[in-house]
């Protein structure tokens, strides 16, 4: 039996990810794929509890505190869902995984990249998704899509500034892994989005390798 | 003003650290140091959440994943606790710290050993406490005392070889880090125990230095 793979979808709130990845999924299972979707921080019920500290808008929690929280969720979600999905041969498709904690945790909150690779090596080794497709949209426009001045999680609250710096290191690490992930103009139509996945998913994992 | 000092206490339950907690505290009081007890997991109101997440008996936790959320509050208890009285020149006195994690997730769990160092120095780079008092009694009398049968915690719950490789491991430390951990035989009588840490803070702590 085919291992699965590990499909990651990242980006700002206000991306598009979520509504996508139910489209994904229908994509993926129309070839016969069985898929699991989940998200982080999540995934088990020790992750959601995690989830629901960690977006607790009357906790103030140190940014490395924050960051260790988000590795101990991740590295529960790999155990509990992500490992022995692929180990049946079933893809996972998880809304954000560990570039989420480069973006949030590195640019936004300013944890040095250095502690970020080190949790990375901790808990994955050098497993690494298989597809990452990064959801790019300006800030301002992802604010505006939440509709941003009714929320209230932890995350959300913040100001522009922390969203500029999750971007540029999204955008960053999309420069710097081009072979795994792919940037995406989520500031496009709904169907626009969906035909850029399309393309990319049919390159990326579906084309027939060269004899 | 002078930096406060950091004590911490260790042992398996049982070996009667939260009864010479208080002592310990009164004891310093007298010489006119202001004394902040506290404890791990714990300390603060993050660090509380996630001690009942930690002992919960109803979650199933993969070792690494214990490992991390101790860590996180560990890095919280740091942050808003341990590292402010030290700074105020405040002495601090904690009911486990970082040697715990060594003996609970590295020998009770098996974690590995450098995981562990990996997380110790991520967090608190070269610090170290003060002084390490470590409550030593053979497992089975700690078992008795805090009377086993009846206990129902994630740590609690385990048996006898969990809690002799948790002892292994604390005597090895005490072995590796004689400057810093003494070990009290603490299958003593409550006054001898008292004796004896009395003897090891006079002499460490308050003797005067040779000109």
């Amino acid at each position: 039996m085919n291992q699965g793979q590990l499909i990651t979808l990242e980006g700002i709130d206000g991306a598009g990810k979520s509504t996508q990845l139910t489209w994904i999924k229908e994509f993926l299972q129309r070839r016969g794929i069985t898929v699991i979707t989940t998200r982080e921080p999540g995934g088990t019920s020790l992750g959601e509890e995690l989830r629901a500290i960690l977006l607790d808008n009357n906790l103030t929690i140190h940014p490395e505190t924050e960051t260790l929280l988000m590795f101990a969720a991740r590295r529960e979600h790999l155990d509990k869902v992500i490992l022995p999905a692929l180990e049946r041969g079933d893809w996972v498709v998880s809304d954000r995984f560990t570039d989420a904690s480069f973006a949030y945790q590195g640019g936004g909150r300013q944890v040095k990249k250095i502690k970020l690779e080190v949790l990375e090596q901790w808990i994955q080794g050098r497993m690494q998704p298989d597809l990452t497709l990064y959801f790019d949209v300006p800030v301002e426009l992802g604010r505006q899509r939440i509709g941003a001045i009714n929320s209230t999680d932890r995350f959300e609250k913040e100001q522009g500034d922390f969203f500029n710096r999750v971007r540029a290191v999204y955008l960053q690490r999309a420069h710097e892994f081009p072979d795994r992930i792919y940037r995406i103009d989520a500031s496009q139509s709904f169907n626009e989005v969906q035909a850029a996945i399309r393309r990319i998913l049919e390159t990326t994992l579906f084309s027939e390798p060269n004899a």
